[in-house]
């Protein structure tokens, strides 16, 4: 892997948990948070097959109350969708033609929680293989220093977010700094590099495989694995993320 | 990489940030304390030199209370000596024939603080490349969970440390099973794995390397990951890191 100098002074960043937030000034960052399986997949797929909005719930007793205002309500944890709930966290379920035009209330085991640790962030955006391209032009085209978040699973570090990460920063290294965080970016970038002709080769022996082994999940894995399905760029406004108007 | 289907149920683990270490159940498995460049490499030097003991301290100031007790001090911040010290960072200033003997308060940037999270560990030991062989036949030996923590810098993931995780994962997995902490582990043997036929070259765009560049410790670095050069077991024994018995 050869890394050119950049004359960017705008900064790539990699945070492989969000646990470790801390450790970067996100107020000064679009930070791109990042749960490939399957919460912001899915956020993507929502957003590009028409729904109006999604308003990521911490807590699932949080998104209960969303149901009475008229919300759909989603909500996984440990990966199964919970009883008396719309919507689980399978990309497929948020192409159902029902979801157009209506808001949504998410609270996932992860990706959720990753979006609430970044509450700080000059502008938060949401990221996954569905969205790559045009999030990576996007990126490139704002000139501001960029955060790329990794959910992880319970705050430890996961495979596929990062491979997520390493995809991103390979299209955009060029046109950024690396600084002293400069590690992990390389470190994504080098996974992403031995993975990207199968990635789900790759991630056979992942955590999250074989914990969803029993959910036969493998459709969704697939897809959340697929490039460009989804083009949007979900943006946080007040509270919601919503499709970016490009 | 393929992974066999150990029978052990002993788990191995990696943490990447001493600031994730709460994700980890230390009290229950032998922790391997990782700062490659460069407070784990100096304190095997020092005790496979016939240091008699290595007390490890979180702050410089704890450490001039230990300079009035009789011990030799050595400090370091931002991979810099400090004035008034007697040692600094460098596994060579460890090889110095004065140091036999003699008992020695450490305080440094990563690999100290590292230590300090890991305190409620079952086992406490010290690993680097220069006692890499020695440590894995003993790791295996012991028959108890195992977890490889990286010091990182500040708190951040970096790559040397990770790398080294990934050296003892390649040598010990298939005595453990791996558990939904497993990612860390693949990442870092997969990270080895590129890496290893000349590490050096590998960490030429890293983080420590762009850092310490001003402070001309090429040599340092270089000895740093050549193998098995100090084969001794550093153990936390009393507060103080003294040579394994074996």
């Amino acid at each position: 892997m050869s890394l050119k100098t950049s004359t960017s002074t705008k900064a790539l960043e990699v945070c492989f948990s969000p646990a470790l937030i801390h450790l970067h000034d996100v107020s000064n960052a679009v930070v791109v948070v990042i749960d490939v399986l399957r919460a912001t997949s899915s956020i993507c797929v929502a957003l590009n097959n028409g729904v109006k909005s999604i308003v990521p719930v911490a807590s699932i007793e949080e998104s209960k109350s969303y149901k009475e205002k008229g919300f759909l309500v989603g909500a996984e944890r440990d990966g199964e969708m919970i009883e008396g709930y719309d919507l689980g966290n399978s990309p497929f379920s948020y192409l159902d033609p029902r979801v157009k035009g209506r808001d949504i209330a998410l609270s996932t085991t992860n990706g959720t929680q990753a979006i609430a640790a970044a509450k700080g962030a000059k502008q938060l955006v949401v990221g996954s293989f569905l969205n790559l391209d045009c999030l990576c032009d996007w990126l490139i085209a704002q000139d501001k220093n960029v955060l790329l978040l990794c959910s992880g699973w319970k705050d430890s570090f996961n495979l596929e977010d990062t491979l997520f990460a390493g995809a991103v920063a390979e299209k955009i290294v060029d046109h950024f700094e690396l600084n002293k965080m400069r590690d992990a970016v390389i470190a994504a970038m080098h996974l992403y590099s031995l993975a990207k002709n199968d990635m789900n080769a790759f991630l056979e022996n992942s955590s999250h495989r074989k914990r969803l082994e029993r959910l036969q999940i493998d459709k969704d894995i697939e897809y959340c694995l697929t490039l460009n399905q989804a083009p949007v760029i979900p943006v946080m406004v007040n509270g919601a993320l919503v499709k970016l108007t490009l």
